[in-house]
């Protein structure tokens, strides 16, 4: 038999138990949470079936947490019973970052996690014993009589009937769990919510706790450094406190862009347009709704209905659909005069804005949106342009990229089983994307057959916070499309005379602002550059005889243009300052007597570094340069 | 009895017919068209019922000239009958500028209207006598026995039947006519187009001919002078011819915004939030989308539902409505945080895009649409601060209107008889308007109860190419709202410490983008100033040896932002001149051997006033200088 540990094979035909099997070869078993063998998990305290292999799995890998996570779900019941003796048991799964478990008749808030903690950590001192009773249905009737939630799911229950206990804990379980209530070392309770039972809001409220463990402390304070970490880099909390955006439930993934969101949002904007327009772009504006006919013509209606919303005025007949995407407008435009290979590429861009109905639990603040506005763009080439125009694309992406010193990671996708096309024009469009991405000098890596029906295309990732790629946002995209102009029959005239149709590439840089704009706010944690500040400078008059000179200094910064608060409140200079710092204000101008005798100001960055004697019309003049430029800081 | 015409009122008791009462207080006949006696026209060769009053009206009148052009209908029939026999009469109404004939069995094009034309003189020289012959249903359907749809329409008709006679020409009608023929001295049959008997598209096609006619040969050579002039004018036409903009079936009421379009319609969004920045607007950018207890509550969905859109995921059962106004978000962002007096008054404004559905016959190019993007706006005042707000609003308005030399006309619309607010809050907010618009220097007309049933307001027109004020267009708005904060419970804490519902005031300078768009093409007939327009300078190449230096031009004036097209094509340099004239192209710079040599260009402004010898540099920053400013020519 074949034993799999890690990234070590051993041989063994000890079968008596996993435990011996380990042990037969060497393998540390307070190492193991758990054990595969033949496609399941199994206890560790248990017999090895009839199979020619078996892998033993430690913390690290998805399973193991699994099992880890769900015994710690039992502990925390246990605690849970021995503090509240009248809480009921309902369900207690593991999820991804820790576990859960839901109680009936439990008052408690995040103020009684400790005390459960404590609990907890003294029944892994204990170090029960995992072990699993197999029963009848009338035995396990019994057992769990005064337990009605409990009762309900062994209704539900169909199959073999296993009980869980660990000490005098007992809970009707499929398991695997882990071998004791030892291997537990670090506990940590998240925090209190309510959910229905069943997630039927007509059913009972459960309280739920959260909670995660790990095999040591050392583990569990770097989860919880991590927590903190992902919490400052969370694009809602910042939209929130620094007053960017808002989600009201009268549209659900509709987000209110506030005055300082729109700033940001705008400014997005406008940086796309400009360089669009520099790399040759023409914009457009198109309709947002459209008749269901053309979506069935371009094939939306059959392939994407699902994330489409109707249209239908209220007294009228007449059916419509959102756009969830710009393209079949595009083509209508192409379409709209007689083309010509002199035009090609033709490049047609629109700030498009789509609708496109997503389940209301899969939305994210601006990372998922229903609605969203695409920096959109089609190019409509001839064959034999593909190469220079994505390589063309890929310049104008990395001027942009530069601006947010973002990298990127590119992942080329190539032709799937099912497509259309000619095999000679999928070589000849996947080999213009590997040498154009060669180039433009950028590593990438292939994903085979991932590749849309109608063309291979680059996605463009970039990194969040973790720097772990498959944690990346997929924000840029480049795709060749061989199948758009056939569809609207969509032709132009050749140098011989000829009709062709052109090959379509989508390309968007910025993907969705919103989207967009979350990534960056995440990434900075709201820290954003200069240019992109909503308040680029906050005045501060040290005293209140300094306002007329505060406010002399604001209006000149005005003047040009730059984005500037007065904060003539009562608060102390030093609470002001320190709003200022928490509103990640660039530059907070202090200005006092002394300022006002010489005409200087004060600056503080966003370091913390002041520099006193500045000169106004210097300090204007860099940071206009500073935002004509976008520089980073 | 009173016998009024014109601005005169004469006595007389002449009943025994029309004709002689005229005759008998001296009123020349050939003056008159028609005559009203209780409420009803007669003919004038009828005898005078038992009325007091009885009114002769000529052809300025609308009701002299729809009896005119319904008599001109029926030589138009008279006219085709003679030439086209076998043509069956359809129905001939007078409409809004002449009339129209349908016709069964009648295929002729537009250039057979000069003939018809021509016979339609030839009867008006006959000068038949209109002449009534009342009759039974009887006797009608043996007349009209071949004519199926005057069969037809007598088949729908009760009470009184008659028929109108002149010269040999008999036709189903209600009359009343003028005397005779010959009264209409001048003809122009304008086009010919299809219709479908009884606007069913399931009946027989029809042959439409339109025509207008006219007292007097003067008359109708100015008809024909504004026509041509209307015809220049028209926004859609331009818009046709310089690529601005195209409309598709696939949906109706929404523009599709061509490249030059689009350059137009973003420079007058970004004119609006320069101002609107300036005036202290803070921007929001709000959903499309609501649920459908939003409007209910904003009251949208009992008032205006019928031009509102219902929106529905196609694959689940979430209902919203598509907005058709801001407001109410507006509010809701108000909403989002407690708000002090001290803030007010708070300006939120929004590019919003909003649909409102139309009946397709009514949808005309820019000017009325399904989709509109505002130049919007809603500021939360206190009721002491209307005022100072509105005056404020119109400082703005006038810097804007300045810029596009517009003037406007000015229309303050009062209380209502239904209405809601006290009428104390009703003379404040009244009086507020009165003397804003006094403060800011405007005329205005006051129109007494046109207020909404929420406040009072005004609207703002802007004159057409004909200048009178009949035919302005809506363009900006000012309305005072009571009502908005109240539906939805937005308050503020005021001075005293206590809650207070704000005073809204909807605002919109520019209104509709598009729309605004589509005024200023039209009164510019497209020669729009520099700075609006999508080409600003077009480089022509005098011969193919010129082409590098012209390049070099092109490049130069690129790179300094000015929006600049290069004709390298074969025409000749006469052509190509013609084609940047005919394209409204503000400069045209043509560059030689002679320019080439000393390095300057030639340059031909709009008017055909060449400069020669001109400096590059200097012709740049003239250019840039008048762009920055937005100046008029």
């Amino acid at each position: 038999m074949k034993v799999k540990f890690r990234d070590k094979i051993y041989e063994s035909n000890e079968r008596s138990s996993f435990l011996k099997l380990a042990e037969s070869v060497g393998i540390d078993i307070k190492e193991v949470i758990t054990v595969k063998a033949g496609g399941k998990l199994f206890d560790l305290s248990s017999s090895v079936p009839d199979v020619n292999e078996v892998e033993f799995l430690d913390f690290n890998s998805p399973e193991g947490k699994m099992v880890f996570w769900h015994s710690s779900a039992h502990i925390l019941a246990d605690a849970v019973k021995r503090l509240y003796p009248e809480a009921l048991l309902g369900i207690g799964p593991p999820i991804d970052g820790g576990f859960y478990y839901d109680f009936y008749n439990l008052n408690i808030g995040d103020n009684d996690l400790k005390r459960i903690e404590e609990e907890m950590k003294a029944i892994s001192k204990e170090n029960n014993k995992f072990e699993r009773i197999p029963l009848t249905r009338e035995e396990a009737e019994k057992r769990l009589s005064g337990e009605r939630f409990k009762l309900e799911i062994l209704n539900d229950l169909t199959g073999e009937i296993t009980l869980y206990r660990d000490g005098k804990f007992e809970d009707l379980c499929r398991g695997p769990h882990i071998l004791s209530t030892g291997a537990v070392k670090a506990v940590k309770l998240l925090k209190v919510s309510g959910a229905y039972w069943k997630g039927d809001n007509k059913r009972e409220s459960m309280t739920r706790i959260y909670g995660i463990t790990f095999p040591s402390k050392e583990e569990l304070d770097e989860y919880l450094k991590f927590l903190e970490e992902r919490k400052a880099h969370d694009h809602k909390k910042i939209g929130r406190e620094l007053e960017l955006f808002e989600f009201l439930d009268v549209s659900p993934g509709s987000p209110f862009m506030l005055p300082k969101g729109t700033i940001i949002y705008n400014e997005l904007v406008k940086l796309a347009r400009e360089y669009d327009t520099k790399y040759g772009y023409q914009e457009v504006i198109t309709p947002f709704i459209a008749k269901v006919d053309l979506w069935k013509i371009s094939g939306h209606f059959d392939k994407y209905r699902e994330n489409m919303f109707e249209v239908k005025p209220f007294e009228s007949d007449e059916e419509y659909a959102l756009k969830p995407m710009s393209c079949p407008f595009h083509v209508l435009i192409f379409k709209s005069k007689t083309r010509s290979y002199k035009e090609l590429p033709l490049r047609i861009s629109e700030h498009g804005i789509v609708h496109r109905y997503e389940l209301e639990g899969a939305l994210d603040g601006l990372l998922r949106t229903r609605v969203l506005q695409q920096n959109d763009a089609h190019v409509f080439v001839s064959e034999d342009q593909i190469e220079d125009e994505i390589l063309f694309e890929l310049k104008e992406l990395k001027e942009i990229y530069e601006i947010f010193d973002l990298s990127p990671v590119f992942i080329a996708a190539t032709r799937p089983d099912k497509r259309i096309g000619e095999d000679e024009l999928w070589d000849k469009a996947e080999n213009a994307i590997f040498r154009a991405l060669e180039k433009a000098g950028y590593k990438y890596t292939i994903k085979e057959k991932d590749g849309s029906f109608y063309g291979p295309k680059i996605d463009i990732y970039v990194l969040d916070f973790t720097g772990k790629p498959e944690a990346a946002y997929a924000v840029s995209t480049i795709q060749v499309d061989f199948n758009l102009a056939r569809r609207f029959d969509a032709k132009y005239t050749g140098k011989d005379d000829k009709e062709h149709i052109p090959v379509v590439i989508h390309r968007s840089i910025l993907g969705s602002f919103g989207r967009f704009m979350g990534v960056i706010l995440s990434n900075s944690k709201g820290e954003l550059p200069l240019w992109l500040s909503p308040v680029q400078v906050k005045v501060l008059p040290i005293s209140d005889s300094n306002k007329p000179y505060a406010e002399e200094v604001a209006e000149r910064l005005m003047k040009d243009k730059i984005r500037v608060e007065l904060d003539e409140s009562n608060s102390t200079l030093d609470r002001k300052i320190r709003t200022s710092q928490l509103e990640k204000v660039p530059y907070t101008v202090v200005v006092g007597e002394k300022e006002e005798k010489s005409k200087t100001i004060a600056v503080r960055d966003r370091s913390g570094k002041t520099s006193y004697n500045v000169d106004l019309s210097k300090f204007i003049s860099d940071l206009t340069e500073k935002i004509r430029l976008r520089s980073k800081a």
